[in-house]
């Protein structure tokens, strides 16, 4: 039987530019009551402690709540959709997503924080630093919340991954009566990061969580850029 | 620390319509290795044993591979877009996705499963049966497999729940600068969905699944149709 558990990391500490991420991750996860990162865990890390990590930081006006506002518009290649102050737009990386995924919740007040230049490149980098500072052999996911048309309700979905397929292609399998399934290309990395959302609360401050058990098959190269991201040639919606 | 586990329940024998869906769930999770389910569980289960156990199946042309068109256009109230046989519609329950949600796939030749009539209604009845016959208190998701505008790959969303919150409102909790959270309406219940879909797999006939460990906080009255069905004139992209 297929078994699947998450828990989140406790103890990872405030996160500023220039901080070992990978390192404070390894550490805080062999904390505590906890034993420390496995061979074949995947590590779920939001996009907000890679960005702070980074330095993807911007100073903005403290006291004015719209101050963000001209970034989003730097921070996009094409307006979707306006309504009031909210922008539906498609950011540089190819994410189409409000406010160009920028925001000022958990970040020092007068700053906000941008998405990564480059999330799967990000999630390389921390599962490097993993591997290196712990000695395991983990997948990394990047996420971070988007909400979407049609369903109220935001969920985390994955913007960057390493050493794990975002998309598992199930095409050409069989279903119970041996007939071939047509489509059923499974973005697993999305699931996998709303399953991690689950245990991280957005208030709490726990910004990594672990998934064991994931099925071995799906490890291998991954990139959300290529994978997931749809290009507006194939969307019906752009 | 917050911890989930989720596993598939195996051994659910093949659903016909009539069947007491509730009552072969528990005792498929109570058979072999497995200690049955327990209070507090999140029994997620998919929507075509749903469908077959309500008969929500219709004769279609076995020869046909386009046979189950008409009933697309039956089952949808708006047709957002269509490119080829693909049809992306507004169904009669509100949702949106291609095909009216219709599909072939592990169900017998020369039939089609339509979704649930109300997904919400299968799944408190679902949760009345496994009180019923196992006497447990335990939430209920019904799910589906949908795609998505901007991302590729499909992930399982919820189109019906009993007993626990689908959206769980994070908004106004304070976050780790003591800031106010402005939007952060989590939809739980997708990611749940989307979590048990990992351990159930498309072909390999495991109809149900169980999340154990979910914060009894967010277990109450929920309604995918109330909650998460966006209408149409708060919805930016129809």
């Amino acid at each position: 039987m297929s078994r699947l558990e998450v828990f989140g990391i406790d103890g990872i500490p405030e996160v500023r530019p220039g901080d070992d991420l990978a390192g404070m991750i390894a550490a805080a996860a062999a904390s505590g009551d906890d034993t420390g990162l496995v061979d074949g865990d995947v590590v779920v890390v939001t996009q907000k402690v890679v960005s702070k990590a980074e330095g993807m930081l911007v100073e903005v006006d403290p006291d004015d709540p719209l101050s963000h506002k001209p970034l989003v518009e730097q921070e996009s290649v094409r307006v979707l959709r306006r309504r009031g102050d909210l922008v539906i737009s498609e950011t540089t990386h190819g994410f189409v997503c409000a406010n160009a995924g920028i925001d000022l919740s958990n970040v020092d007040r007068g700053w906000a924080a941008l998405l990564p230049k480059d999330s799967d490149w990000s999630a390389r980098r921390i599962r490097d630093g993993l591997r290196a500072k712990a000695g395991v052999e983990a997948a990394v996911i990047v996420s971070d919340t988007f909400g979407r048309p049609w369903r109220r309700g935001l969920t985390d979905v994955a913007i960057g991954v390493s050493g794990i397929k975002a998309i598992v292609d199930l095409r050409g399998t069989e279903d119970t009566r041996g007939r071939e399934l047509a489509v059923t290309e499974v973005c697993v990395a999305d699931e996998l990061a709303g399953m991690a959302d689950l245990v991280m609360g957005k208030a709490t401050g726990t910004a990594a969580a672990v998934v064991r058990g994931v099925d071995p098959a799906w490890f291998g190269d991954g990139h959300i850029g290529r994978e997931v991201i749809r290009h507006p040639s194939e969307d019906l919606f752009r």
